[in-house]
């Protein structure tokens, strides 16, 4: 078990690593009543795991439908609601058990309910183990915009133990490993070459190995959120990737792609986009490209359109008086944050891309 | 004009109040766009003055209907969607131009748009210009539960323009009136003098007193935030008469009742339920009851179910364990919170001033 340190404005939050995590739980004390907010299938295979390690055996817990849909201003809403009958108040404590979409509308209700109670993320998947359960963002989607309505507000607690991540189905387990692919870039040559070794050969059962990975890559998710928690500029580089990754998302209905997906696309947009930009050298390109598809498969690219995801990119959340921010590596290690990318580059970037006639 | 001050966590903001207050809006500098929020009615008799003098000629609002069923996660999601489709970034600035309603909701809606953008308030009421507006207290109704989702937000600036108070209707106007009386009895003799000594002839077009009232009347509430934003404590004794207040609205299906009225009720009911708790001397109860009729005329309570609004005392958002948490007033200028009050006590206040037993 790995204990990293978030630190917050509002005093800083333990994020526990490894096997037996969800037993800090029952050291959570001093709360009315506790609920656990997750989504049916999870809570089937590991709701009595969890509950038995966390302390809170025979919990009922809130349920929302699995997928992105959930993470609505109307599911806000009913979840609020459950609360209110079930006797929450100010003093009741919201554990997050679950993925992204469980997260991120965990802690918005948390954030809001009666303006704001404790909350604890317990993430279940990659993706959420490092990344989104730390750095306190919480959001719901509106319309097709993702995370437009949401708040900054630190967790308590972070509890992840990557025995859950043998049951996630290998497409959404490379999802998250994108995103860790995208901490390699951040962090530089020690975590990127550790990668590049590990990753080829991963898979969702490999306990151990998962657990130092995860340690790792949260690592450098808390170093950032550390020292920047309300995204003034430094936590901006965690969107690298993004910006593209958003837009496709969106342009294909959140349906094609898994978000991890669309962001291994964004990165090696936005990695291509560097080279044209003359920031990035040739060779790390061709790293960060082969190091994204040496994670597997990635669902097809082609007859996504091209106006509508160019269109979308200056709806970015980091976008001001219609100017993208774009987030490109300088080298593996280093990010620039800039404005200062042509039209003509960001087309080209996204074209070479989508007919795999960069580093395919 | 009269500038308060408000300490904040975020830095503090000022509250301007008096004629020309608007004017300041044009000192607001760095944003990318600024949008208003408020209703059809209040637009068509106000907007063009707000406009001019705010230095935003032409600006087409964001429309909500008046009315509290405004106040939801429905509008706030229609608005967050307007606000997108308009060109909003993070760098944009929301006015909640209107009551308490627009206040809540704009609030709301810009410390969650994207994570949060800055918002100025600028209060059309008298409950927003005392009130509602300084604090940085934001909200939505779910179901009929008033205000059970919200953040804590403080606003970058407060404009107050008492000119506005002239088109309210007379009904509307009292109903402001009985939050000034509940800060009255927060503040001490200074305002509660004053106040017995002009309620009783105060008209909605008495421009200079009605000045001197916002002002006096909003310092109690910016003394009272500036120390406790969070309200970790001293903040819940603004919620005097609230308790009741809003047991009897929801009791009611907030269609009886203007919130003020409620509060209204609820303050007879509470300093009743202090007399018989043994805490306050009878001239006190006395006085405040005298000042709370001065107001004008009440719809009546009766009718209003006793088991209904006293099983709804428990879901007030101060209440932890199922235990309600009373503000009770010890004398004027000083209150008392305790759950250390009787059931029996509790019926006895609530029927004695239902059935005007006491000092009706």
């Amino acid at each position: 078990m790995r204990k990293l340190r978030v630190k917050s404005s509002s005093g800083g939050y333990d994020v526990l690593v490894g096997r037996g995590a969800w037993r800090a739980l029952r050291r959570t004390k001093g709360y009315s009543s506790t609920f656990v907010l997750t989504e049916p299938g999870l809570w089937n295979r590991w709701g009595k795991k969890f509950s038995r390690e966390a302390g809170v055996p025979g919990m009922k817990p809130l349920l929302v439908p699995a997928g992105e849909a959930s993470k609505s201003l109307m599911w806000a809403g009913k979840i609020a609601s459950q609360l209110l009958d079930r006797g929450a108040d100010r003093r009741s404590l919201l554990i997050a058990f679950g993925g992204g979409v469980v997260g991120d509308l965990g802690g918005f209700v948390a954030s809001t309910f009666m303006r704001g109670i404790d909350y604890v993320q317990a993430p279940t998947t990659i993706l959420a183990q490092v990344d989104s359960s730390m750095g306190g963002k919480t959001a719901v989607n509106i319309r097709a915009m993702k995370n437009l309505v949401g708040t900054i507000c630190a967790p308590k607690l972070v509890v992840s133990d990557p025995c859950v991540l043998a049951s996630m189905t290998p497409r959404a387990f490379r999802s998250g490993l994108y995103e860790v692919v995208k901490h390699g870039i951040l962090s530089g040559p020690g975590l990127f070459n550790w990668l590049e070794r590990i990753v080829p050969g991963l898979r969702a059962k490999d306990a151990p190995l998962l657990e130092t990975l995860v340690v790792r890559a949260a690592q450098v998710k808390v170093d950032v959120v550390s020292r920047d928690e309300r995204e003034a500029e430094l936590r901006q580089v965690l969107n690298l990737g993004h910006t593209f990754g958003h837009a496709i998302e969106e342009a294909t209905g959140y349906r094609r792609f898994l978000h991890g997906e669309a962001v291994a696309w964004g990165l090696l947009m936005v990695t291509r986009l560097a080279e044209l930009a003359g920031v990035l050298e040739l060779a790390a390109g061709k790293r960060i490209a082969r190091l994204v598809r040496a994670v597997g498969p990635l669902p097809g690219i082609t007859g996504v359109r091209e106006e509508r995801v160019l269109g979308l990119l200056t709806r970015d959340k980091k976008a001001v008086g219609g100017k993208v921010l774009w987030i490109l590596p300088e080298r593996i290690g280093k990010v620039r944050l800039t404005s200062d990318v042509s039209r003509d580059a960001v087309v080209r970037a996204f074209r070479e891309v989508q007919r795999g006639e960069w580093n395919a």
